[in-house]
């Protein structure tokens, strides 16, 4: 590969400097980073011997950022749907994942996932399951820059048996990552449900001395509200800023359930919030106020979270869902319009994660994280507005490449890092292991 | 083309006799007509010379049913978005639709409608759109099932000065369609808001007399409610019903702005709803009560709107926001569960066409329109429940066959009947005339 490349797209939406698209110009990327973006005559008279990509029917677009995940559970995708969120964990995914999770489980459920994501144009997932060190390890391997939450609950699992097994746990993942470009980490305690004062304290205590990132669920279904005050006599946020855990490097996922009040601290602390809609939906959770957060000026972004309750892994529809229901819930036709939605999958996440100054948009100095998608295909004629079509009328299988690193994961289509035949051939052993097809 | 053919799919979703999965099923089609549903191996025996089409990775089900589409739209897709419905209307579309729209409008914006809806697994569609005959005429070039709904609008139009014209026409779109098998129309009044009460007795007394069905928007914006009562000094479906206008023939698209009362009248008088769940969120026109509707007994369908709304003609994705949102807004995740969605997109639009002994489910005697799924991508792995695979994670590039009355229009995801370049190079045409990018 040669170390100097220069994309040649037929539109380019580089999200910053300017919410804008651009025609004719060039992306330049060097050992992994975006070197120039120029008009494109000046880069070909400039940069002779720079390998070139064309892509002359495509609009190139930073990578995905999909920040909220459980990669190994697309094993227990269609496992169990149709279902109350608590019915659905206690009876069936947590029964599931007792007998089942292993490393192999993780090892393959996330190489399933990493491929599905890949090809919806996601080149960063901010991952939150057991056997954190095996996601780690096959996300270095198949080149896809991630975050790995390391989980933090008070029950025993089959990864850890409580929460000083997690913590312990938390420093070798640290090592690990450390000696990796790509990745990064966070503590991941599950919920203010499932992690009492003291383990929530330590791990506020923990990220404040670490510089580790926290990343949450919080207030995903209706009942954490009473069941909150029940418990510890107050609401939930004030729980959770009397630990000392809203700050910048909080990353809060779902945020369904919210008050005004809630909002307002929200913002004040300067928390991430993670916009899941079509889990929220699927598990009738609700809707989050996300119209509401932004105008507070909260960073907003979205995530998949995982396949056993979204069921998909696809951000481009995440997004779009995304920008469908604020509409929607807010009864204002105007709220998060296509550009907003871009940035919120892209820009948005990278500055949850801490990384807003290497990721998010088509910049020099930033990381080439980059997803190209054609536009010829029928779904996405004619080309009125670019960012509209991308949005709200684009399938996923558009994408047809993605660079991470400058490296490209995909290149027309193909996955150049996953054998895909080998990875559904996993799926299907699951499959056969976990049968429940007739059910 | 043999006259006979067996399709041998992996799996088997016929939504009747039972709403059921079938492993090692054939489907024999004879003549453009579901022959046999029968085990593999006796079709095999029994009809050794018929063709055979093997599906070892896929789901066979019957084809998809659009209840609501503007196909010539397809060419104002990503035109104006992000705005109210009035503005949207009144500020983009219409004047766009009074410059632009003309026959050869008509007939390439079809086109790229049907390739895509092709492309997505539909094989029937229920239209809404001026020049109907030229509808009709490129639908049965390419073979695809369609309603066209021939429009009553009280404005001007580039295709009719007013009511009587557009009545008049409709006779000759009568006389078109009875000698197309795979065609059939309806009276296409736009809106409770656009035509009178003189025009809407007429519509009435045509279709009780001729036969024809009547599809008309109603209760889409929040606004109709109270400019009914301004202009007519009763509520919509009041005045509907006095004008003779709910009946079983009646097919009431949207519905988003319903009182009990309202849901009432519409199970008694039979009135079929075709539900657009993206259109509605993302002009933020609301959110039809459908778990509503269902548990009253009315018959629901879905389609896509027009592809300047939506903005794609994917009607998979539409049922799958119409699965997840009927959940997130009823507070029941069990509502509209994955065999209801198939249902809904099937054999519930078949109904509402009054073709549901014709269409909607793959059982001897019905039209062979099917459609095939491959399962074995990443995003539908693995399959432990592939009604949930379907309706939660496909994406519906994942459509490989198509076939309309036994004949193939998509194989191994190449159309047949449309030429996919000329059809996008025509919409590219469209958009320099339109020209509006750099807005």
């Amino acid at each position: 590969m040669s170390a100097s490349m220069l994309l040649l797209p037929r539109y380019l939406l580089p999200v910053r400097p300017a919410r804008e698209l651009q025609v004719g110009m060039a992306v330049r990327v060097v050992d992994g980073n975006i070197d120039a973006v120029l008009p494109r005559a000046e880069a070909l008279a400039r940069f002779p011997e720079d390998r070139r990509v064309e892509l002359d029917r495509h609009v190139l677009m930073p990578g995905l950022v999909n920040m909220h995940t459980h990669s190994p559970m697309a094993l227990l995708r269609g496992y169990a749907d149709d279902l109350a969120l608590d019915t659905w964990l206690q009876d069936h995914i947590w029964p599931a994942e007792g007998r089942w999770v292993s490393e192999a489980f993780v090892r393959d459920g996330t190489r399933l996932a990493m491929a599905e994501m890949i090809r919806g144009g996601t080149t960063c997932f901010n991952e939150m399951y057991f056997f954190p060190r095996e996601i780690a390890r096959v996300a270095a391997e198949a080149g896809v820059r991630a975050v790995i939450g390391n989980p933090v609950i008070d029950v025993p699992t089959p990864w850890a048996s409580g929460i000083d097994q997690c913590l312990a746990l938390a420093e070798s993942l640290s090592d690990m990552v450390e000696a990796e470009p790509l990745l990064d980490m966070t503590l991941a305690p599950h919920a203010p449900y499932t992690v009492d004062d003291a383990g929530l304290s330590r791990v506020a205590e923990l990220s404040a001395t670490r510089g580790w990132r926290v990343n949450m669920h919080v207030l995903e279904a209706g009942w954490e509200v009473a069941r909150s005050q029940e418990m510890h006599g107050e609401d939930t946020l004030s729980r959770m800023d009397r630990l000392g855990l809203l700050s910048p490097d909080f990353v809060a996922v779902h945020m369904v359930h919210l008050t005004a009040a809630d909002i307002e601290l929200v913002a004040e602390r300067g928390v991430h919030v993670v916009h899941c809609p079509e889990s929220n939906l699927k598990l009738a959770s609700g809707i989050s106020p996300v119209a509401q957060l932004l105008a507070a000026g909260v960073n907003v972004a979205v995530g998949t979270d995982g396949a056993a309750s979204n069921n998909d892994l696809d951000l481009l529809g995440e997004l779009r869902t995304a920008a469908l229901l604020a509409k929607g819930s807010s009864g204002d036709p105007a709220a998060l319009d296509a550009w907003a939605a871009i940035e919120m999958a892209t820009l948005s996440g990278a500055r949850a994660l801490g990384l807003g100054d290497r990721l998010g948009s088509i910049e020099p100095g930033k990381a080439a994280d980059l997803a190209a998608m054609d536009l010829s295909a029928p779904e996405t004629q004619p080309e009125h507005h670019v960012q509209s079509q991308v949005v709200y009328a684009a399938n996923s299988r558009q994408f047809s490449h993605v660079w991470v690193a400058g490296k490209a994961l995909m290149e027309e289509g193909e996955l150049t890092t996953l054998d895909v035949d080998r990875v559904v051939a996993r799926a299907a052993e699951w499959d056969e292991r976990l049968a429940v097809r007739a059910a």
